[in-house]
């Protein structure tokens, strides 16, 4: 087992839920640029949801305001669990719909 | 915008992103059949874990031990955000590989 782009990689193929929480690691590690992949700037993470959560982000009005709250837009250092945290208020606001 | 088996739907296509929540989305959908799409028991979670998790699930081994921790397995009941925890648990478990 190796990691290859900061994800495990196994001899046999992953399932589709496994490739779908690698797609939703992946785009933390596209944006994570000043955070080298350890962090994402507020700036970043509103990027990330303009661009990759153009339905998801109308479902969560307050992914927005949660993003603003973090501070310093190209200072406060939103970590990978935070960034996690989000994206489940994303998918739980879409399934109240 | 309407909601098509617990998920909304959109005229244009979804993003990458959004169709990989949507997955992680629908499993739990799919495994929640005691609890009719709202909640999870133990042993439907872990059937999930070993069925759909096989690689990710090998990556994070409090990940059992926090399913026995729930309680009763066919009686305990988990919900759309502590399931989603669990997979983000998974994806650090394999992020720090």
């Amino acid at each position: 087992m190796s990691a290859v782009g900061g994800y495990c990689s196994w001899a046999e193929p992953l399932t589709d839920v496994e490739r779908a929480i690698e797609t939703v690691i992946n785009q933390f590690h596209c944006y994570a640029v000043k955070g080298q992949k350890e962090y994402l700037t507020p700036n970043e993470m509103q990027e990330l949801v303009v661009q990759k959560l153009p339905h998801l982000g109308k479902c969560v009005g307050p992914l927005d305001e949660k993003i603003e709250c973090m501070g310093d837009p190209d200072e406060a250092k939103l970590e990978f669990g935070e960034y996690w945290d989000m994206m489940g208020d994303a998918a739980k606001g879409c399934r109240r719909k």
